[in-house]
């Protein structure tokens, strides 16, 4: 065995505690944005819907993304190198979430804003493959591993489409690019058995 | 068993954490909200007090939903979907708390400012309810679990009352609806027996 | 049994990881004081020493906290009602630090910053002697115990002397107060079987 | 047994989880610094190159910093006074990170900056020198141990020279300093087993 690579749970519980308090400072973090208006009244706070409803997305996304990795990790049975690297990666995209959410809120959901928050949202799929593949690796070839492997891998497939055809059609219109970000949000808040009957179709 | 929903202590320990980081991020983020006077002198800072007793008084509002996440997932069996979801609802409608607070202090407890405040304080409310179904539709119909509910709910359905006669009040004049809700945490702060007493006679 | 109250060494332990993330995000949060200067030039960095002075004290005076919490709650043996309130009080008033911290750096050890600064050190004190008494009700009077609370005490009461002359003489010169504060600091990071040999003298 | 060191996992862990919480604190802060550019365009946003940059060579620094943390107390058998301070000063020169990559990406890597830069590189390996030191005396003088340490300071050592040359070479062009970083960076997300073979050689 090399001798940086522990083995059994106490090593997966310290990465996980860790993500977590990553995953938890980007999640709240983004609510530092939400700057309390000087002017009095009820019309001054009205005018911080965009910045409002660009932090409700992003809670949704980020939440999405822990809840994920959670499930993920209930299959990982080793520290290896690649795991925390990717790991590191995944965290790492997901600390620019409350970059690109500034950037949307404070640009009214324009065209470039928009474009750029939906790339943003991009980057943590390709680490989360990784992590993916890294805890794979390592899981053994269970029935049960595979089928979780191929809906999620498929369910990912599927946010990115969507993601993919947003980035386009903000180009017609900024808001049909959002509503595909909260089509992505609303899909993966469903119960996943009732989401792997419809993604497992064919493959079981 | 669905693949994606996880029994047993390790799941739910997780989603503790994960909670409690969200939680710890939310309370002493309103703390930024402090910001040192350029001044010199003790005049500058007193100035500061609707600042102070702003932040007082939702660092007290949070500490106590706190406690009740914490004793309401001491009941807690099974990670289902409904509990995973719930719980991010709560944390997202806690992570409002800062910016009315935020607003409170800057508006020196104005009508506006006041009635905003309250009704942020109402919408955890909401999510915690979701949070405690679900939690209950999982733990079995013990006798303790009976108990437990009844108390906890009768004690929430008390607690918003409260906070919708602060609204009411404050049209009135503000400190009547922060007064309100300074009484809501002097009583959710008291031994929980004692109230438990009260708010269960004739359910037993 | 309370229906509110759980024993046994689960509870605890989530009550003191909620404690070390709120302190975790106290002690890095002051971190942000230290703003980057827009000139370029070493000057301009320099310039900025009763900043970097300020902090590192507090994250001195921080760090004993958390490592005096450490040692408290290796004692504790239930979550009573006036445990998890104390603890709550403790991190209130240790929030209040970060605040203390941009006050003394902004003003450069003014006087008056330097007697704010020295209360604010004292605050923890009183909510940290509540704590103390919540875990030892419940601790059994056993000889370790009692030899434990008897040291700790002590040490508490010399360290709130200090600040208090601290406080005294600042009047004559800020520097003599911070020189307290700094002394508390080095007296409590000396390792404690030295010093208990110190305080437990005739109490044996 | 002196009464303030504890024994076992326990002492153990809960210091893993406050330096965990602290770390992810210092490794999200620095996204605070990535502040949304209030000009239209993707020119506004280019413009924010310098800051993007120096983020994600800290952020990497700071996570080689949690995965060789995780790997050492790996080892740690017992919570001395030693480790407890020596931990303590590894987090506050961790937390002086942000502050120099701030320094860094506002002054568009200059010469100052990046020199600075590498200085503040240099501090957590001198505390964690002393770490080690702490863990590795309770540790007792097993095999692995020894090979671990061996192969974890040399390690150490090199990628300090790495940095110090950094700093010479800075007055060339502050490039070849970041270089310095940024090959130390990938040098160790390289798998450990690799680079155990290099360092190790002659010394089994």
């Amino acid at each position: 065995m090399s001798m940086d690579e522990e083995t059994g749970p106490q090593g997966i519980a310290r990465v996980e505690a860790f993500s977590d308090g990553v995953i938890a400072i980007i999640i709240t973090i983004m609510v530092l944005e939400l700057k309390a208006p000087v002017e009095e009244g009820l019309g001054a706070l009205a005018a911080l819907w965009p910045t409002f409803l660009a932090y409700g997305l992003s809670y949704a996304y980020v939440a999405i993304y822990w809840v994920n990795h959670h499930r993920l990790f209930g299959h990982a049975r080793r520290v290896s190198n690649g795991l925390l690297w990717a790991n590191m990666a995944l965290l790492f995209t997901l600390s620019l979430v409350p970059f690109a959410t500034a950037y949307l809120g404070e640009h009214h959901f324009g065209r470039d804003a928009t474009v750029i928050y939906l790339s943003a949202m991009l980057l943590p799929a390709v680490s989360y493959g990784l992590l993916q593949s890294a805890v794979m690796r390592d899981e053994g070839d269970t029935a049960a591993a595979r089928r979780y492997l191929v809906a999620s891998r498929r369910k990912g497939h599927a946010a990115n489409a969507v993601y993919l055809l947003g980035m386009a059609l903000a180009f017609v219109s900024p808001w049909l690019g959002i509503a595909c970000a909260g089509l992505v949000a609303v899909f993966w808040c469903l119960p996943a058995s009732r989401l792997d009957h419809l993604f497992l179709k064919g493959s079981g």
